[in-house]
């Protein structure tokens, strides 16, 4: 079944976990007219843990003020007594998001195909660089904006005042390989909504040269992870990550190749998961209801 | 966190999909004052589909008296007005299981050292096989039956009530590479309960020798597929498959010690989800719920 | 290591094993001068098999004059006394690649993706379809060509004249979900150079709409394999095959999504390892030399 | 084709590349009657890099009094000019191996119940515990010892004495979860001879408890990885690693089971692959010649 968009919304919740959660809400949409279409809960610990739930419901004719009505009902007659994250988000309705990338193309461009191919329930704004290299290949498929970065941190915020000027109101950031480190202000303004893509591997190489290390080091994987931004640099709450094999005989190149190969599918599944609602934050983890 | 076995119960739902079906249930175990540990659904399509449901709960105090009369209440308080195909489960009860073998051990080892480890919530209660090759293996971990199978159906149906016989009841048969075709009376007889592993090509070799096939035709895949049995031969609801990756230096040998491998593998995590009320048929397929 | 392509030769041999191929070989290329890069061989049996080898060398100096020198030492001083195929083909020419396509454009726009990134090592020379629809994105890379094609074999026949007329030389075709039969005329005249990339599934679904038949049985697993084109549809050396991991979850509509993710990406590898010289076909099967 | 054993020898060469070496060596084996079966080998810069070769080849009639006479004769005739480590290795002697292990059984049983179905080419000559927990299900397969070791570093000492003294001459020395740090100078005196496995994430958790910390931090995948024991912690030469995938709903005591089976797979084929001379040590890495 392929669901049509419309009157489609997705209700996401986190709360401590008590009995009586999923009654009073699942009461709450029946008596409404809602038709459940996928519903997926997950309790770290009934005693005393927490609760998540991701709800996707059809309800015939709604629209977007019949929506506000719908959301002051449930605070109404759902959240009482219980202490509720919650959001009511029209499916109809994509997310409007906004890529920043630098020099290197090959996260950028999956995310853009995959779009274009209707894969990603995004309103893609457009695509902002501190490299005006990338322009050709952005403005294939949506606008591009180079916004240089200057040495210093006055020129980093200057950059980010114009990144957020050109940007307006956003759901989603995603850090296609922009090698640029964020301000804290930057990213706690934007908090749980930029994604980032970085290498991984088995054992970490921290600092300078990752593949050159593994190489040296004669590893067996190479993998990524995609994980939200936080203001600890590459230690945010993950979403996805994945390996691939290699072998002694891929040099540095061949891994470094492999590594962007792996970096571009698990940023894309990263970033499909959160523009359907699939990804919660719980402090640095995530739960991620995928399918 | 690892709950407690000890009252908690999983019931399992089948039943056409319409409004209100969560909200009854959920009702209910709310009054009772069960905690939902884990909930699962799924909607074939929330118009005119078919809905189901695995819920784990805990209810402090339940023993199989109160869950009795449990599932009195339920009949009476939910079902009313769904077609519902459902079931309470004790988690506290291990399911009796049964494998049958014949010469080869390495799926029948699997299981046998999975559920000495504790990683299969079952009563292995015996393995019966039509040689009497693996009887000292196996007597290092259950009782072991020699259950010869004459040339003649009769021998068949004549083995076939032996085996009855030495099971009893009987919640899980799991052919390990039992190598003798079961009547349909008695394929019948367990619907739902056999569960079977054959090795899987892309493309399929129908047919003897399929490893030589495969190997012929030099296929870059293995695989192995677990599934129910029926009266259709391996043409059963699949509860999981697998492959391996092999290349053109693999020869026939290793060809099947590889499928061993991706077999053993593919029919522990089937038994294993089969015996935490993890798959749902639905027709010819399965709704499983993995984590 | 990163090696420079100038001067490098790849030399493919196939032939009965027999003692003394390895060793005459390699004195040929070491009283040549030439330093062996990488090296692979694999005998099917080294009584009364087959042998083949791939050896990747560095011959300073080695231009393509100097090659066809090197050729017809290689016939003379080599070959005699054993019924050898080989082929020494020059790295630093890329081999000229043709791709025929339809509508659909996740395969071939993966191979123009990974082929602008410099991950192919080819000349593509052209698109060649039999819709317009793909004008547009094919154009943003290499030049296009719409050839349509009418009902009768007539029209099918001129359709091929036309496409090999616009080709000429070619050395590897690919057909990147191109949804036209070829001709077996066109289909031997381009013998292991035609690669085809289809779904797969275990088991088989022959015919008609697979992917509603693998949503009604509930397959775990989808996958695609690439091969070269025979007479026989679909029947041709296996090059590259690969799955991806659904549930019951997944619509019809996720099915061909993720098909089409897993297709594109064995295909690319296919491509890939068939344009630097690492697939050798035997028979109705491949030798794949990989890293 | 499955090879007989007899009269089969494996040829494991690591040197500085330099031309000739093939040709060197393909000649003497040519000469001596040898055939080839299977060849594999690796440049690490065929200017100024290492040379690896494995060849493993069948010379009819050859026993160990003729495998001492090719040896001086491959001394003589090969290996000068070349600065070369080279082993002739007889293929019908399995390897002498040892496991230590202490009380988890997972990896232990693995290889024993693999070395049982004929899959690794070695005579296992015992276990060595320093708990005694594990005996009964060892002495099914191999005798069993059990070395307890006492908290000073004497005591250490001494326990590696006895273990020294009850294994004999030793080709491998498997560590299957063996909960001690052995001595540098034990570790010396196995150099390269000794595999171990240890669980692996990304990021890596170093220090204690680094599944609740894996699961702390939302990981979603968790894998293990085999290497070679040197002086420095969990830091030698990675024969294998894998990963497995798992979500949210995994709790820590799942975690623990599924990196129990990764680890069991994952030490299983490195320990395969040094049985059957695939691994070559380079320095901190290795080369492995898989199929």
């Amino acid at each position: 079944m392929t669901e049509s968009k419309e009157s489609t919304v997705r209700l996401l919740i986190t709360c401590p976990d008590q009995p009586g959660i999923v009654a009073a809400v699942s009461r709450f949409l029946h008596l409404k007219g809602a038709n459940i279409i996928h519903s997926d809960q997950h309790s770290t610990d009934p005693e005393g843990g927490r609760f998540f739930m991701r709800n996707e419901f059809f309800l015939p004719g709604l629209d977007l003020d019949g929506l506000d009505g719908l959301r002051r009902e449930f605070e109404e007659e759902v959240t009482n007594g219980f202490i509720m994250d919650w959001s009511l988000n029209p499916v109809w309705q994509p997310k409007r998001m906004v890529i920043l990338c630098s020099k290197v193309d090959h996260a950028l461009m999956e995310l853009l195909w995959r779009w274009k191919r209707g894969d990603l329930e995004a309103d893609i704004a457009m695509v902002v660089s501190n490299h005006p290299d990338l322009r050709e290949s952005v403005e294939h498929f949506v606008p591009f904006h180079y916004v240089p970065v200057g040495p210093s941190l006055r020129d980093k915020v200057a950059a980010e005042d114009r990144i957020m000027e050109l940007m307006g109101d956003v759901d989603l950031i995603v850090l296609a390989r922009y090698m640029q480190i964020l301000t804290s202000d930057f990213v706690s303004r934007f908090s749980n909504r930029i994604i980032n893509i970085h290498h991984s591997f088995l054992p970490a190489f921290v600092g300078a040269d990752p593949y050159r290390r593994a190489h040296e080091r004669g590893v067996k994987l190479i993998g990524a992870t995609a994980h939200y931004v936080t203001a600890e640099l590459d230690e945010g709450p993950i979403i996805e990550q994945d390996v691939i094999r290699v072998t002694h005989s891929h040099d540095i190149a061949d891994l470094k190749r492999l590594g962007g190969d792996i970096e571009r599918h698990v940023l894309a599944r990263a970033v499909k998961w959160h523009l359907e609602d699939r990804v919660i934050v719980d402090g640095n983890k995530t739960i991620v209801f995928r399918r």
